[in-house]
């Protein structure tokens, strides 16, 4: 069965003009980025003569009918919105992958034996409300209700009014209520560019994915000391947050250093560390600084250890700083295995077999989370994802989709 | 011999009244503030019966005769403008001590060699013109006339312009044309507070200064690694500038460390430091950061060696972490040393003897870089400088003003 691969590459480019800002892709969840991504990827559906619904919080569902309507359905997913000056691939690959498929099963006028549902699912990423997973949480009624109350980092409206604005209802996720019956899910599969330099490195372009790393995350650590003159305070008199924040974050690098050896699965990351440039000034020790920590690894236990390591080393450095460090809370999300006989498929339609974790978080967490059997296909690609550099090549793309549309088609029973 | 502190009480309570505006003190160079000080001041000095003059840029003199009038005069000097927003203490303790001391040889009768003339200085901040030194700068020819087109922060007027209004004269600026000789100045003496917390943490009034510290900074050092996702990129693979600039920073900690061990005069300061917030997110690698290293010390050979370490470090980490380091070009200001015998002098003076040196700028750095014999005295002062917490006591005033007397009648010969 032949796979359009024109009809990706021609919604990759209209995805790309649509919302390209500046150097990047700016598809801001629940915004007019992320909508214009949900209307372009609509458009084709409806071309292809899909059934579309659109969930009570902006879930975008496209179904190709099976020929038994009442199975239990298959969901391929992903993301259409974007961190801040992004790539065009991350998140919008899986979706665009779907709708070639789906358009393939079509053409091919080839009925499944259950419905298979394109979903384009809102808000992912945390960059714009500090929460991940709120289109695929929400689905399944997962979100904390007080969610709403997050504002957007840019424009600082609530998540709430954000909703109304566009249209849907904050109801639901107020009630905790699931838009999707997971009884009724067969399996969910996910095609995601590689958000890391492993297939590249490998010369490999596609993998099956065993795992996805959880995160935790302290996303609004904050170190507290004294401004002053940087030439007329020694340093025991001084309250210094930048000192402070480098001898944690370079302890944490240390720590790092150690599970690696011992051949743990573990990232460490700050990402975002700043002085306050309404106060700072090249002439002042620094009296705020503000910082994230991000702890990713397959093993809860090893992410739970190294926070608790980096609240203990906040403290120590606070001490010998003289400075106050609060990591605050922190923002958890745990790994997700991949369902084996899902996993075995993929791998079988791989002309090179190969399989890998995955570092970052994906929707595919939460439905696996649910207790349905997910998959994953990572597609090569370069420069790695939340950067305007990302770069998959449509022959890659072409080998993940067809191992999508080859699983499909010999999906295990 | 008695210092009348009812005379410096009733000027810095004057002093006050006339220029606080809401929380914190403004004396805006060459402006209202300023000039208010000036016209305070000058009329103390009228009642005492000295000598006034104001040079073209607005620098005011006033002066008791000495028996010769033709030898060389000391110089009792500080500014009269302010930072916004800041203390009453910073500028005008300097030159309230040297109408104090002067009004105290007069009230005694007491005629010394030489004429000794109070100098209220124009415009030592540079939070107004974004240029240090403008009146005693000015005083000396050493101004670039470019800086007559320097508008100021607030009104965006041109320093010429603001001259002009103010009914003073930039030509001597544009000629860079000396309005005092320096070699008809015996020795310019400076008591201003400490802006540090050292004598606080001593519980001491009052120091001799050793030297003020020169300063050598990286104003726009940068990190460029390359954003990737914070859990899909292990670390071999990553380009990550915080990491980088965490190292290269706790290392200068260490060598700043080092120097201290052996008794240097140094400090090492990171004021600024941030990853683009139009790029950065929790779950991004940084590509990006930028960073201010700050070097100060009394001696210039430190600074020079700190530096060139900054440089061989940056190229370290830089190949360690896979990232490019461009620390720039620094911008400097050189030490400026104070005159051995004044020093030990001032000294002489004081109950509890201790040396320290100057963190921050002063116009003693410009009489000292003349070739002048130059002379400082801090004083204690609570909360450092440039802010409305300023906290200098009488008591302590009366310390640093009583050994700047005591300098001039046991002047070194």
């Amino acid at each position: 069965m032949q796979l359009d691969i024109t009809l990706a590459a021609t919604l990759f480019d209209t995805l790309d003009r649509a919302t390209r800002r500046g150097r990047g892709i700016v598809r801001d969840s629940f915004g007019d980025g992320e909508q214009a991504a949900h209307d372009i990827v609509r458009a084709a559906a409806a071309s292809l003569n899909l059934e579309i619904s659109v969930d009570a919080i902006g879930n975008l569902m496209m179904t190709l009918p099976g020929r038994d309507r009442s199975a239990p359905r298959i969901i391929i997913g992903s993301h259409l919105d974007s961190s801040p000056q992004s790539g065009n691939f991350d998140g919008a690959a899986g979706v665009v992958a779907g709708v070639c498929v789906v358009a393939a099963l079509k053409r091919a006028g080839r009925q499944l034996d259950c419905d298979v549902t394109v979903m384009g699912i809102r808000a992912e990423e945390s960059s714009w409300f500090n929460i991940s997973y709120l289109g695929s949480g929400g689905a399944f009624g997962l979100l904390d209700p007080a969610c709403l109350a997050i504002t957007r980092s840019d424009n600082g409206r609530s998540l709430e009014e954000t909703l109304l604005a566009r249209g849907f209802d904050p109801q639901p996720i107020r009630e905790q209520r699931a838009l999707l019956d997971s009884s009724r899910i067969r399996a969910y599969l996910e095609l995601h560019i590689e958000q890391g330099p492993t297939l590249v490195a490998e010369r490999l372009p596609a993998a099956a994915v065993t795992g996805i790393r959880g995160c935790k995350r302290f996303r609004n650590a904050r170190c507290i000391g004294q401004y002053a003159h940087s030439g007329a305070v020694n340093r025991q008199h001084r309250h210094d947050a930048v000192a402070a924040t480098v001898a944690l974050l370079q302890h944490l690098d240390t720590v790092w250093t150690t599970y690696e050896q011992r051949g743990a699965d573990l990232t460490i990351t700050c990402g975002e560390l700043y002085t306050d440039a309404a106060f700072h000034a090249p002439s002042k020790i620094a009296g705020d600084v503000r910082f994230v920590i991000d702890i990713r690894s397959v093993s809860q236990g090893i992410m739970d250890e190294v926070a608790a390591e980096a609240r203990r080393a906040a403290a120590r450095c606070g001490d010998a700083y003289r400075v106050a460090f609060d990591l605050g809370t922190t923002s958890d999300s745990p790994p997700a295995v991949m369902d084996d006989r899902l996993r075995a498929g993929i791998l079988s339609q791989l002309r090179q077999p190969y399989e890998m974790p995955s570092g970052a978080g994906h929707d595919a967490a939460v439905f696996a989370k649910m207790g349905i059997p997910t998959g994953m296909i990572f597609v090569r690609n370069e420069n790695g994802s939340h950067n305007p550099d990302e770069a998959m090549t449509m022959d890659d793309f072409d080998t993940g989709a067809r191992a999508l549309l080859g699983l499909l088609l010999n999906f295990p029973p």
